[in-house]
């Protein structure tokens, strides 16, 4: 997702009472690349605690404090609650999260979003709620679907940038397959220490070869392996000599 | 995923430091539905006070202790580590997460797998890495790749459960992986030919094993293939006797 993208959507913490789970909300963003935080009442002690923890990323010093969620979501045309779902009676619709996720992105590819994170202990309110759109639930197992505010935090942020991360996230180089004759060579080699073991038998030959073969076609192996794997078969061949 | 699945994967946290990072690997562990925990080398006393800390869930009074990597995955036959990749040079193909879940998902359906977390400063060593069969990243951003490991955990399980429900998985024949103990197995038979045979020089043994288990870890072999192997190794290191 290109960084204006992600600096459309605002993190918005209510309430948030634990200066460690502000913290790790603020770090899982940095992570994944979202920094706009929003916080709506917090405790002042430990907002304070959190903002001067060591090694604090900078979006948390540029955290923009706000006394009511109105005031929090006032720019964004798309407000998304999130919520374990409990007893609580629920007037939204609500979408898991791996539906809603994608439907957030879309959304700010134009516009800004705010996603709402309630506190620790009571979640977001009904008045919080109020301000929703719609809610998106993350799929904890009933129970136990009580999670841990910076750990929701990250599975949210982690499934807004899922499907963009993919190609080429990774600075994996390409590993160049073995080529048929490299495992030919291979193969050979494994034949002639077979051989020399005592391992083939006479009247043999012709099945071992095939179990050869058959075998390092299915290890999948790469150039570099074959060379390896054939340089110590030959060397294993030609022990003693 | 239906309980017996998730029952197959062990998370395993090695050389973990701080407690509240154990207890909440537990917390995501238990929202998720993964019930086994794996620990290699805690920190004592930060896993004691995990273990007592108010609400520990019942998986952290469950959890297995283990003094080495070796014994903590020797009956998984899928080893898979989780990294940030920064600058240390990977021998290991890495799969995102979002290509390298199913995978494990699906080698759940039939066998046990182990998901490997490293310690909080360092991730995990090249030789907890060794025991991997494959590495799989977190699409975090360069600039800020490291993720507290309760959030890793969090999200690397979300992913695990995410698609749970996808419909038209192909119908797949589960061929048994080899576990990590006959994997063992294969690397002793392979150093003990390569010992025979003058491959491996005074002073290089521990390089030379290193780069066996790498190699054995990347050819994805069968318990079949594993048995196979290991006989044609033994015979090889016995020759003539």
């Amino acid at each position: 997702m290109p960084q204006n993208q992600l600096d459309r959507l605002r993190v918005v913490l209510v309430a948030t009472r634990n200066p460690l789970n502000i913290g790790a909300a603020a770090r899982a963003m940095s992570n994944f690349g979202f920094l706009r935080l929003r916080v709506v009442q917090p405790f002042d002690l430990s907002f304070r605690e959190a903002r001067s923890a060591v090694g604090a990323p900078a979006l948390l010093q540029n955290a923009e404090v706000f006394s009511t969620v109105a005031e929090a979501i006032a720019d964004c045309s798309l407000v998304v609650g999130t919520t374990a779902v409990g007893t609580r009676q629920l007037e939204h619709a609500v979408h898991s999260l791996e539906d809603g996720g994608p439907t957030i992105r879309t959304h700010l590819e134009s516009s800004r979003a705010a996603l709402l994170f309630g506190s620790e202990k009571r979640g977001l309110s009904n008045d919080d709620l109020s301000y929703c759109h719609w809610l998106t639930r993350i799929p904890t197992r009933s129970e136990h679907d009580s999670m841990n505010l910076g750990q929701a935090v990250a599975v949210c942020l982690y499934e807004l940038i899922r499907a963009q991360a993919s190609p080429g996230a990774a600075p994996h180089t390409p590993t160049a397959q073995a080529s048929g004759e490299e495992l030919d060579r291979m193969e050979h080699s494994l034949l002639e220490a077979l051989a020399a073991s005592g391992y083939t038998k006479p009247g043999t030959e012709a099945a071992t070869q095939e179990k050869a073969r058959r075998l390092i076609r299915r290890l999948n192996l790469t150039s570099a392996d074959a060379e390896t794997l054939t340089g110590m078969l030959a060397k294993m061949r030609h022990r003693g000599k």
